[in-house]
Formats: structure tokens, sequence, C-alpha cells
């Protein structure tokens, strides 16, 4: 094909439902983490009147429950719509019963599935395929997308072949890791989609439809005489598939220049030991392989595409005839099982062939537990062990059963002039909104890749939010997260002393801090530990009080646009003048809807920001600062001190696995000890002008703000400045004092207290 | 032990709930074919105040949905209640969620499972493993039972290990063939289970319930950073968990004397071939390979029973090293997957052993397909050849993708004494409940043990039953259907001809008919093939007109009692004059709550039944019979000749897979050509005494009796005899006739219409 890339900068639920949308007559849903975006983009297009290819709007439809979207997509598609829906985790596991019934009548559904992680001893929003693993037998094709240029290239390859092999397809990637991820990739054009459909397969889909001009009967009740032999007449759609997805991967694979088949090696044409591996895993093992290859290491790695139907003999083909030890890697863990599934299919396959390979598997990434170049030498490293550990985990410390493997190298795998970054940013105050329209100002604007993720922990608002953002001149392929950064941001200056915001970071690197501290102050606000890091690595060091410029235009806590104005300043990853004319065009589509005037201030603080940037000249002194800010955390109990402090320090991949209950269980009352203190601003209550109406207290999101009232016996033993009025309403009688008592430390400063105040002058000031 | 053995004829069902019951305080359900009567008869007895052997009464509650009912168990269980629920199928597929909290927070759950078939292209209420196949990966530990004795042998190891470990498991057994299957069986008694419950893991487990007095925290969010580290904390508890069901096996052998471990290995100590499977076919396997060893075959099998955790370890024990090829065979089918799960999973446990056997898979039994020793033979046969299919079928005839193995020997393995009988009834006309009474009595009243499984097809009331029933001195342990019968009763005069009832009666074997036929009539009404066969082996035939006496003492279509009694009288399997007087207990037990006059009427029609008993001493020249009833068919569509008919004729197993659509679409209209004419009596219109009330065709469940209104036009054309009265109703101006029309052929004979008239004196009757 040759024509010009339309290329984009977007995330793998927007790359799979871009296709989604284009082959679907119907989609069913009902919205589940991470996989909730594929959802709402396609009702968001809909709503704007967007065509799928056969020139149609998609008709969306919200259910009760994901299991009553399975329903409604079994219905849609039995009436002759072509259908799909989007899930994930516990919404999969509703699913099951329908996706048998879709399989059993074959009938072309495509499923995209975000995978995450299913409930067990504590839910977790993250990513692993033990979801899409628990429907692995239910008769779907399950075809797996290792990024978010794949997300968009194989969900075409999923809905292609279901059309063209009636089987239903469950196309997955990796849940936060491959769903959030933001990459620049190339954008599959409609038209060209269009070209690739067999409408013959389609018009025979719809002709199967039940309706009343050619009624028939289906899903009816048979007994044991029939049953048995109706189940196996579906056998030559199954066996058929490979073939036909080979060719939906051959089609696509022309029409985009990306090569795609069931299995994919990768590696020394002699290599002894292999990885065998699915998912965004795939790109992390592709590029050690390569590094290591250059090495002169005999390694190599096969990408599981096609998980089912598993064809044995296209996996046999791909694998080097040299190879002598495998380790199959399962990012799920089924207890009680010989191995996980994807390491008994592999021993399957090669017991059928009578190859009598060293084969280990091992679990790795679960819950989108990092999985990187280093672990993936210790997975060739226990290859060569004399007795390789086999049913290991890698990236966490077993010192219970011992399952781990040690990690022995540190490895760097990525391309040549690729500029990494990370953000330190507090959940709500926009740094991972700004982050993501950098990286489409970037990508959009340059021939660079971009990549950026974005590490959330589940506390939402008020919770801490670590952005990995990479831009380089190749193809950025690294899915995990940034640990040698050439630049970090810290967005909120209570973080110096909690996280370790500086490790990792490269020699001359830039750090860009938000405080209102000067120089002096510095000496006494920062740690010792980044101190001796700026100055021994040289790095070069700017402030900017966003806050106060946030306040100089009344944006209140938003100060997304000023650091984001400050990295571009500061980085010149591209050209600023560039990089703040775009961020205008932004603010304009990002505010627009919300009056001129919120686009003006934000302009504003963009220019402020841009003007009051400065650079840290810290002495040389600092190199061996002995004396800084210290974190001191509160007394505490012990499982305070030796779990939760860690993990609130971002330490928690350090715990071993001694360090929990094996249930799940956990001591109560331990969010006492985790006092954020996060709100820059907090409210100051004005007891003359207070009517006492207690909606402040009402609004709150995090009862950090509550009203209170007192006998006058009990404020005798009241603090100095503990001031109270007269407590209004007839029942107190005369004898009760009130107060509005506001936690500082809970309280986020989102002032929602303030503006819902319902006194003619508000009671309460930040 | 040396006790007296407490003996009880009852079913798979009942067995399994016997144990539930006495290790549960609580059980929450929502009932499911074919396990509701767990669920029901648990709920009886707690009715009755039965105490557990904690000396409570089980607290049960029906819940809205099963997802409900395991919510229900999953908090009952967080509580401090040990706690089961019964299930299968869809059901299982919707508690799934729950099952992965439950194994996650390590709540010893038992759930009781009669395994059925999944849903696909079809419903099936019958048995297979793909519910249980499709919960094991949940962490749950899967049991399997093989039979009736082992419902409550392995119940009782189930709850022992769960207690003990802490692990849930999920205990089943082979629905409707060992659910529903009676058997003569050793009852465990509740003060012995009492001795084997180890008391301080009950105390710890109820001490670890979230309660006021020792607060904790469970079913917390993790992210990342220690959700992987934790869910490896539970390793330890399923690496013990093989010891620890050993040690409960061992204990339950003990106590019983019944000998079971993780994986049981029979036949030649130096087998060549060897099968490997899982619940009810064990002992069909086990049948064959000692019959084969006989012959002296090496050949040998091992029964799988507990499944998950799957012991690799425990597995080489008993695989005899002389072994070397093996066939695993499985109840599910699993399309897309390298092979079916238990197959998977032998092979994964030999690769990792090193042990470079041949290992091929198959299916059988789907959806309860008959699974016998002539199969069993074929697998074997499979294995000898030079070049073993695998992933083959056996039980059907795949003539579209030759996965199914062909029977080239029928093996028959029944202990020699081994009494069978097969009766022929009508759903509804109580010959089930009859025979269920019939074997009790045998069983309780001799040594003899006993077996009854019952053939319903899944039209309920008026389909056609088949009971097979094996009496004999030693355990029977044939979960096949008889093949051979020493008796035959047919209790639908309609049958003889659309049932080869004969078919493999043996020489000097017994026939028994309701039938108003003399022996005249007898050579009109009866097929010459069964004359012939009836002369050829010499058969004893017994004519009863049971309907005739069923009238006589006014018990409507009630025929159980009578042909019950000629069944002793002919049969004498035990003395008929014991047999009376157990059949009159019987009857004031089943009739007694329905009065005095019941009971009386039902003693009187076996009274007369033993009277009128009468013996056909058919002429030597129906052995060369060539005139005789013919059955035949309408004229039909080809689908009805070719899939419906042999279906209705009971020969539906033989149709191949090319018979049916892959996808389950059937055409429709095709129950008007299998019109059933079951119905002895259909009611007959009095126009003269009809009020025109319209409650008759409102009441009929097979809508065969309806109202019409006609124009006095339409009744120009109407057939001789086709009487109407003018129509009531204002709005029918006095221009319109009515007429109450019976479909004779769809009627059943229920009586409903005639009970529930209106009119003064009935205006139908039979």
């Amino acid at each position: 094909m040759n024509k010009t890339k339309q290329m984009k900068t977007l995330d793998g639920n927007t790359a799979a439902a871009h296709i989604a949308y284009a082959l679907s007559d119907v989609a069913a849903i009902y919205p589940i983490t991470p996989s909730s975006n594929m959802a709402e983009i396609c009702d968001e297009w809909a709503a704007y009147g967007r065509k799928n290819i056969f020139g149609q709007t998609l008709k969306i439809s919200t259910m009760q429950s994901e299991a009553g979207a399975a329903g409604a997509v079994h219905g849609s598609l039995v009436s002759g719509a072509l259908s799909t829906t989007f899930t994930a985790s516990q919404g999969l596991l509703l699913m099951i019963p329908n996706m048998y019934k879709i399989s059993g009548e074959l009938l072309p559904a495509v499923f995209h599935v975000s995978a995450r992680t299913l409930s067990t001893h504590a839910l977790s929003i993250f990513g692993d395929h033990s979801d899409v693993m628990a429907a692995r037998q239910t008769g779907f094709a399950l075809l797996a997308s290792a990024s978010v240029q794949e997300a968009m290239d194989l969900a075409l390859v999923a809905h292609l072949s279901a059309i063209n092999s009636r089987v239903p397809f469950l196309h997955f990637f990796d849940g936060f890791r491959t769903s959030h991820e933001m990459q620049k990739i190339e954008i599959i054009d409609y038209k060209d989609i269009a070209r690739l459909v067999d409408r013959k397969a389609v018009t025979a889909f719809r002709s199967r439809a039940l309706n009343p001009e050619c009624p028939h009967q289906r899903g009816t009740a048979q007994n044991p005489d029939t049953h048995f032999q109706n189940r196996e007449a579906a056998n030559p759609y199954y066996l058929a598939l490979p073939g036909i997805v080979s060719e939906a991967m051959a089609q696509v694979s022309t029409l985009t220049g990306r090569c795609y088949h069931l299995f994919d090696y990768v590696g020394a044409a002699d290599a002894e030991n292999v990885i065998i591996c699915m998912g965004s895993a795939s790109d992390t093992v592709e590029g050690t392989v390569k590094f290591l290859c250059s090495r002169g290491e005999k390694v190599g790695m096969i990408k599981v595409r096609l998980y089912r139907p598993f064809s044995g003999e296209h996996f046999l083909k791909v694998l080097p005839a040299s190879c002598r030890r495998i380790a199959v890697l399962d990012r799920t863990k089924e207890p009680g099982s010989p191995g996980e599934p994807l390491y008994q299919d592999v021993c399957t396959t090669l017991m059928e062939a009578g190859q009598a390979k060293q084969v280990v598997g091992g679990r790795y990434g679960i819950s989108s537990k990092e999985f990187t170049p280093s672990m993936v030498r210790a997975v060739f490293d226990n290859l060569d062990a004399p007795e390789p550990k086999n049913h290991f985990t890698v990236g966490i410390n077993d010192d219970i059963t011992n399952s781990s493997l040690k990690i022995k190298e540190k490895i760097h795998v990525a391309p040549p002039g690729t500029y990494c970054c990370k953000f330190y940013g507090l959940g709500s105050d926009g740094t991972v909104s700004a982050n993501q329209n950098s990286i489409t100002i970037i990508g959009d604007n340059t021939d660079l890749y971009a990549q950026a993720y974005f590490v959330y922990d589940s506390k939402k608002s008020g919770g801490i939010t670590v952005s990995h953002l990479r831009f380089g001149p190749k193809p950025i392929r690294l899915p995990f997260q940034v640990w040698r950064p050439s630049f970090v941001a810290c967005h909120n200056p209570s973080y110096v002393t909690r996280y370790a915001l500086l490790e990792g970071i490269r020699e001359g690197g830039t750090f860009l801090l938000n405080s209102p501290w000067n120089l002096e102050e510095m000496e006494l606000r920062l740690p010792a530990e980044m101190k001796r890091i700026i100055a021994r690595k040289k790095i070069k060091f700017y402030n900017i009080d966003a806050v106060k410029i946030a306040s100089e235009v009344t944006l209140g806590g938003r100060i997304n646009v000023i650091m984001q104005a400050a990295f571009f300043k500061t980085t010149k990853v591209i050209d600023p003048a560039l990089a703040f004319a775009e961020m205008e065009k932004m603010i304009e589509k990002s505010y627009g809807k919300k009056g001129p005037k919120i686009v003006e201030k934000n302009i504003a603080a963009m220019n402020k920001a841009i003007a009051a940037l400065e650079e840290i000249r810290y002495p040389d002194s600092w190199a061996e600062a002995e004396n800084g800010a210290l974190f001191i955390p509160e007394e505490a109990p012990q499982y305070v001190r030796d779990v939760v402090y860690p993990m609130l320090a971002l330490q928690g991949d350090q715990l071993p696995v001694s360090a929990f209950q094996p249930d799940g269980v956990v001591p109560l009352g331990t969010t006492r000890y985790e006092k954020r203190g996060t709100a820059v601003k907090v409210p100051i209550w004005i007891p003359d002008l207070c009517i006492q109406c207690n909606q402040c207290a009402f609004v709150c999101p995090h009862a950090a703000i509550r009203p209170y009232l007192s006998r006058e016996d009990d404020l005798k033993m009241a603090p100095d400045g503990f001031t109270t009025v007269k407590a209004n309403g007839k029942k107190t009688d005369g004898k009760l004092y009130y107060r509005i008592q506001v936690s500082p430390l809970d309280c986020t400063g989102c002032g929602n207290c303030v503006d819902t105040c319902l006194a003619k002058e508000p009671a309460l000031e930040m």
C-alpha cells in the first residue's frame, strides 16, 4: 500500500474501539475498569454520528450488568447484527454462560477485553490474564495483542476472522499496561478496512438470522441420544480457524506493513533457550532477546498471538530445532493446577510431537506487577541453571515457598535516543491529563514516537499518580515503567520527603519541582539524599511556584497547564515556541466548552509559568549534604510500620510474600496512619458568617469537615482558640455550642465546601 | 470398625446430602437439575429438625439465583459458619466469581455438584464434566466420586479435608448417572463422622470469623505493588492439600473398609496400556479392565479422585513402570484447546517427569451419552493400533471429522447372578416411583444388592421412561444401561410398535405387557419381530390389563401398583408373599397422607393384579411370524424422517454427526410429526351440559383441548357428526356456533379438563 501513514497518539482502548466501531452494528455494554473507555469512546462516536464501514451509526446499549450485555450481544447476533462488547475481570466472568451459547451457535461476536485480575484474596483493578483464562474453555477464539498498535491491528484480525469463520473472538490486551498506555501509532483507515471485509460472508451471516421470512429454531434442548453428536458437528469450524486467522493476519500485514503470524519467533536462529509468552510481555522479552543476541547469547522467544485455537502445528514450525530449554510465562495463577494454562499447552504440544525438551513454567506480572528486561534475564538465567526452577515466580520475593527467581543483572534496552520522563502528581491535579496532552502535542508535531503510561493508585482523587513518558526517533516498545529517567517532575512539594523521586535519574538529567521554596528554604525542606543526588549527578534543577500562579489567575488547585509549560520549557523535547502554540490550541479544545474565561485563565497561567520558571543554582556542597528534611512516620503498630509505610512510600514492590496474610486479612484502623496531607490549602471556618446549614460537611468527599455541637461543660477543656458559636435551632435550647472542624491532614483541598456554602458571604475560605 | 453395617437403598444426591447435612451449619441454595434433590432433601430434613453432628439443625436458605447462593455461602463462611451449597451446570457458572473469592480467602466451603452439561448449541439437563471443568481454575479443590457409595464416602473426605486444609472443595459426581442412580449402599453413621472431625480445626475456623470481638478486615483492594506477593502467600495451603486429603481418605477407608487414594490403580501389574478417567466411567473401565485381565491382557486403569490439586507425584506413583501407552478420557469438550483438561494434566505431568510415553486423549459420555465396556474395549483397541487416534471420540459415529473409534467387540461384564430388568413406562404413570419402591423393598429385605437407573426424556409428563434395574449377590458397579435384560415390562400398549422393547432380552427371559388384548388380538397388535423374539428366545410372556383394574378400583391412570405387583409375581426376585406385604407397607407410607381411601384403593389394585396376571400361551408359530402390527410414520419432511423419527424410536444414539447442523439450528414445525397418542382415555365433550366457560382449555397442560367459534357459513363444510351449539355471550349476536375440540393424539389423558369443568354435571367425560 503506497500511501501516507496516518499517525495518532492514543491508548490501547481507543485503538481497539476504532476497529470495533468500524465493524459492528451493535454494542451492548456494561462498563468495567479498565475496559470502560472502549465503551465510552464508542458511545461518544455514536453520539456524534460516526459511521461504521457499513455506513451505519453503531447502536450502543448499556445493560444492567455484564451478564445482560452478553445476553444482548447473543440476541443481537441471532437477529443478524454484527455485535461486540467490551469488558474485563468480573465482568467477563458474568459473560461466560452466554459465551458458551454464542460459540455453540457459531455466532461471530467479538469481545474486546482489557485483561484484568480477578478478585481473590483481594480485589485489584489492574491487569493480568486470570480473566481471559477463565474463559478459555468457552469455545471462543482468543487473540492476544501485545501493544497499542497491535490492539488496533489484531482487533481487525479478530473481526475479519470472526466474520469469515463464524467462530466468536475474544480479543484481549493487558489491562492498564496496554489499555491505558498512550502510543503514537498508525491508524487504519475505515476505507481500507471496508476493502478487507468478505461481503459474502457478512451476507451469509445476515441471511442466517432469525427472522420471519426464513423461520427456524435454535437453542433447543437435546438429550443424551443426540447432544454429543451435535457437539462434534462444529469441529470443522475450529479446524479451519488457524488457516482463516493466518489469512486475515496476512491481509492486515499487507495493508499495514506490520507482520503478524499465529506465533512469531524472535531471536537467534540457533537459540537454545526460548521464552514463550503472550500479551505486553512479548515486547519486553523481544527487546531483551535482541539485546542478549547482540551480546552473542543463543536465546529466542515466541509470541503467542492466537491462543485459542492453539495450533500446535504452527507453534512447532516457529520453534527452532536448536531449542533445548523452554520457559513458558503465564500472567495468571491457577492454584492446584499442574501448571498454568500456556505452560500446559506447550507441554501438551511437545508431548504430542515427541520432543523431549526441558520445559519450565513461571508466573509473572500478576495484577500489573512490573515485568522488566532484568526479569527476562533472570528467566534465561534460570534456564541455564543445572536444575531450573519450575513453577517459578519472577518479579517478587517469595520467601515462603521460594518460588521466585533472583535478579542478578539489571538490563536497559531502550533504543538509543529515547528520552524518558517521570512525573509525580496528585490524583485530580491534572498531571495525567497534561501529560496526555503533552505526548499528543509531541506525537502530532514531530517525527518522534511517544509513549505514556500512568501509574495510579486506586485511591482516585488525592492519591499519587506517576506518569511515565518516553519520546524517541524509533517506535517505543517498552511496556514497563521508566526506571532511568532523564527528566523528573514533582508536582507536589510534600512528595520530596515521601518518595525516592530521583531514584535512577540519569547523570545530567532534569528535575522540575513545584514548590513555594527558595534555595534557603530548600536547604531545610529537601532531604539530604535528594540534595546529594542532585549535586552528584549534576542535575538541572528547576523550581516553579505553580500554586501561587494558579491562585493568581484564580484556577484553584489546577496546576496542570503551569507544570506542562514548565516541562516544555525545561526539556526542549520539542521547540518550546511550537509547544506553547500547540498548548494554546489544546487549551481551547479542552476548556472551550467551559467558556472563554476558563480558556483565558489557562493561557494566562501558561504564560506566567514560562516567565516564572527558575533554575535553582544549588551549591556544590549538596553533593555531601548530611542534613535535610526527614519523613518521620508516626509511631504505629508493627503491621503499619512493616507493610503500610513501605506501600505509602511506593516501596510495596519490595515487600516479600511473608509480609501478607495468606487469606488477605488485614488489621483494622490503619487509615489513621495514612494521613496524606496533600491539600495545598485547607478551608478556614468563619464563625460570624456561618448559618449552620452543614452543607459543607455534606458535600465533603473525604469526611474532612464536620459540624459539632458541644455543651458548656465540654468546652471547659477546649484548647485556646477553639472558637464556637451559639447553636441555632429550637431544640438546642440555647444551651449548645456549634463549631465546624476541619481535619487538615485528611482534606484534599478540593474546595467543594467553600463552593457549596449557603451563607451570603461564604463562611469558609481556603 | 467392628459393627453392623447399615445398608440403605438411595441415590447419589441423597448420599451426598447425608454428609453435607452432617457437617454444615448453613446451606444457601438455588435448585437446578440434577442437583435439586440434594437441596430438597436437606430442606426436608431441616424441616423435620434433624441434627447435624454439632447438634444443630441446618439453616437452609433459598436465594434468588445461584449467584446469590454462592454469595450467601461466602458471607456465611466469613461469619464462621461451615457452609455448603448444591448446584450444577449454568448454576455453577454463576457461582464462579464467588468461588475465586472463597478460595482466595481460604474459606472451607464444600460445594456438591452433580456435574451437568453446559448449554452450547443446545441445552441439556444431562451429565458431563463441562461445568466442573469451567471451575477448575478457581482455586477450589476438585474431588470426584464415581458411584453412589462414593458420593457418600468422598463427600465426607471433602468436608473433612476442607476443615483441615482451609481450602474449599467442589465435590462432584456425574449428573443423573450417579445423582439419580439408586444403589443399596452402606450408610455412614453421624456418630462416626463426629469422631473424625478435627474439633480444633473447626474452632480455629470459627475463631477467624468476622465478629466484633476480634475485628479485622478482609477483601481489600490491592495494587500492583502487593497483590502478586499476597497471591503467592497461600501456596503452602495448596502444597499441603494432597497430604491432607490422603489422610482424610485413610480415615474414611479405615472407617468404612473401602479403600480410597488420590489416584487408584486397577489392573495388571505389568500393564502396557492404561486408561485414565474420572467419575462414573471409572467403574465401567474398572469392570472391563478386570474382565480383560482375566483374559490375560496387559491393561490397567487409573481412577482420578482428587483432580485439583493434581498431584503429579501421587499420579506417577500408581502408574505402572510397564506402561507404554495411555488413553486419557475426558467427559467434556473444550473447542480450540490442544486437548481436554485431564489429558493436558497427564501430558504435563509426564513431560515434567521426562517420561516419553504415547498419550492420547478422547472424549466420551458428553451429555450422559452411554459409556459401556464395549467402548472401553474400543479405547484399548485404539491404543494397540499402529497409529492410535488422538483427540478421538467414543460412543458416537463422527462421519464428519472421523474422530470416533469403531466398536469391534461387545463386552458384558455384569457379575454372575446379576438379574437385569427393563421397564418401559409413560412419564407420570408411576412406573419410576414403583421401581424406586421395588428396589427399596428388595434392597431392604434381602442380602441382594440393587441398582436402579431411570432414563427420562426431557418431555416430563407423557414422555417415555425406561427404568433399568439390576439385582444381585455382589455390589453392582455397572454405571450404564441394561442391554441384556432378563425381564422386560411394557407399561403402555402403544409402545409395542414404537420401540424395540425386546432388543437384547436373554433366552428364557420374561416379558410383562400391560394391554387389554387377548391372544387373538395380540396376533394383530404385536409386530412380527416381537412375536419372533418371544417364541425363538422362549420368553415367558405375561399380560395384565392394568388400565381395566385401575379403572375398576377408580385409580384413574395410575397403574404403578398394579404393574409392580405383576413384576413381583412374575420375577420372584424376592418371595412374592414378602414382596406384597412390603408393598402394603409402602402403599401406606406413600399414600397415607392422602387418606385411607386411597390406601385401600391401591391395596385393592395390588390384590386384583395378583389375581389377574395371565401368562400368554403363544403358539410356536410365532417363531416364524411374518405378519403383525407395523408402526407407520406419517409422510414427513426429510429432517423429520431422518432425525426426528429415529429419536422418537429411541434410536437417536445411532444418528451420525452429519445428521446435525453445527450451530444447533433445526427446522420449525416438527412437533406435528410427533403425535404421541399416549392417552389411554381422552375426554369427550357433552354439548348439552357445557356452559362455555372454557376452563377446560385453560387448564390443559398440552393445549390439546380448545374452544372454537364458527359462523354458519363455516359449518357448511363441516364433516358429519361435527356437533356445535349456539355460542353464549352478547357479542356473538346469536350468529356464532361453539364447539370444544379435543386433539386425541396430543392429549395425555390427565383428566384435568374433566376435573376443572364448571358445569353442574361435568360436560366432559373420559
